[in-house]
């Protein structure tokens, strides 16, 4: 498969773990360090080790797995390691994970001695058809999703396809809303052709589709001044949804299973706001409800989402932005939304 | 005076204030912060207050002065303070203070949701000729100084001499030594006239003049990939001292008499090793021993100098980087310096 050219950085998915061990060698570092959770140290280091081959050297740093670490704190212990380590301004990071490690290592090394080299090797399906690609790096603070972080490119990214096979079925669907999204907002070919699609595995080709649509939008706007907005569908909503969840609920939704309801409501409001057909609505609605379960948004709860609503990033002063749809494959961005169109938007979630 | 034009921004000299008013305005900014600490908050805020007018709304943070407070628990404070006062991406944060407000503000400005506009106004006469120009941003950790930060230019700078004369001497001699280190890297003359000056109350024309030794400089090279390693001539050694002073001694050292000590200990590694002439030597020594006392520095804390050194942003690896003169107005860079030599250079100075 072709790699695929970022803003200025390659993204391999031809035997990519090869290509991380040749990208380490031609970079001449001083040290290296690879960034783990208790997962992907288990489960991927191993086959990382065996192409870095048994003579590498480098240190592991540790953080625990779950966006409730994804904080200052755990930042903190990343930057103490890095000097615990001697890491020069010469040193690279490489982040073997998901979101949670490709967003705070990227943080992290974008602040360490004013910016060092960071690699993504994302290995859940998610972090690879998102965040790994465009730059992003983030902390949350005060249950607020990113609101710490930079627009830095890492120097290359590695997609792995063989990690997705070691999913559990929950967090590869949750990379599946974002694919979905990518298909709805870009191209209604891929959304048909994603429908068809086996969702306990989908294959490399819809992944690099997927990438492909991303980073043609990141390109264009790498930092979120206008088109890039596009990549937000269902993000206002399901952002807070996400937030109120895991701040109130054990068995927390995953990032895609939180988008997937935003992006029922947001294309609700598209239909009411934004010329969606009814057709595609409802289209729209049947594949979500299909693949992810019905969760339950008491109308207890619609003033804490409009409060969480109005801390996010995206807003501009008091008023909630959207980026609502046209059609299937099309949209458009910076739709300002009351209060009471969020809030008859998740009535009608839960009206389903 | 001359406007001076930086990487991106312009630096007022003249009714600098006055511009800072006119730059708000013209900004369309959602709202705008004004960063503080205790004593710029009395001394500084009513005269910037008068030229904003009496109907400007802006909320104020405070922070507590002094280097030891340059830390992340700070800069949480400040990022937290921004959530709360509904800071948006179009906002704007004014940072009013010394280096450790232009350094904190610049890294919480430019890492809030992935940075906003900030500007500085330095207060102090060490902040106006080093801090607020360059676009580096950083706090401590580990008692290790701006270990943390980034390269991140601010939108303008607004150097208002009046505020120099509220200051008490020693902290204006604090920035005398950043200017005699201007001359000493790349202007004899100014150097000479530097000499020549009323210490107590340096001119608006000596302070341009550094700015723009400075500024030409970091326009060369922003992210200090070479020449800017000139600006460090005095802070290899000077920064160990520093942090030590800040760590052990109640009554420490300001950043000026740090590096002045630094200054005289790479001036002798300068003669040691780079060509540097006794009689030059002489005179660099001579002129920092008449504006600066003496400080004692057992040679039993030698081993902890160099431990901190070790850890300095700007070595490769285990080797420790020096910028040394060849003549007065003139310098090198990466010079590798062995432990043996700095703690020689450190036993020279004492012996004096």
């Amino acid at each position: 498969m072709e790699t695929i050219n970022s803003i200025s950085y390659p993204i391999y998915f031809n035997n990519s773990l090869a290509e991380l061990a040749n990208f380490i060698k031609a970079g001449n570092y001083t040290k290296f360090f690879i960034l783990i959770d208790e997962f992907t140290g288990e489960h991927c280091l191993p086959i990382v080790q065996k192409h870095l081959g048994e003579d590498a050297v480098y240190d592991l740093i540790e953080v625990a797995a779950g966006e409730e670490n994804k904080n200052i704190d755990f930042c903190i212990g990343i930057w103490k390691m890095l000097i615990d380590f001697g890491a020069d301004r010469n040193s690279l990071l490489i982040n073997l994970g998901g979101g949670v490690i490709t967003d705070m290592g990227g943080f992290a090394a974008s602040t360490y001695k004013r910016g060092i080299d960071f690699v993504h090797v994302p290995t859940t399906l998610l972090s690879q058809v998102d965040a790994s690609v465009g730059g992003k790096t983030g902390i949350d603070l005060d249950s607020i999703k990113n609101i710490i972080g930079t627009f830095t490119q890492p120097k290359a990214v590695f997609m792995e396809h063989s990690f997705i096979s070691t999913l559990p079925a929950r967090q590869v669907l949750s990379g599946v809303a974002e694919m979905l999204k990518h298909g709805l907002i870009a191209d209604a070919d891929y959304w048909n052709k994603l429908k068809e699609a086996d969702f306990t595995q989908p294959s490399a080709d819809l992944v690099h589709r997927s990438v492909e649509i991303k980073n043609d939008i990141v390109i264009e706007d790498p930092k979120e001044k206008g088109v890039r907005k596009a990549l937000n569908f269902g993000h206002t909503i399901g952002h807070a949804v996400e937030t109120w969840s895991l701040d109130n609920d054990k068995n927390h939704l995953t990032h895609g299973e939180a988008i997937a309801i935003g992006m029922i409501c947001e294309a609700w409001l598209s239909w009411k706001k934004n010329g969606l057909s009814e057709a595609n609505l409802n289209e729209i609605v049947s594949t979500f409800r299909s693949l992810y379960p019905a969760y339950k948004i008491s109308a207890d709860c619609h003033k804490d989402l409009f409060i969480l609503m109005q801390k996010d990033k995206k807003n501009n002063g008091n008023n909630i932005n959207c980026t609502l749809l046209t059609a299937i494959g099309k949209c458009s961005i910076d739709h300002i939304c009351t209060e009471e169109e969020l809030c008859n938007s998740l009535n009608y979630y839960s009206s389903l």
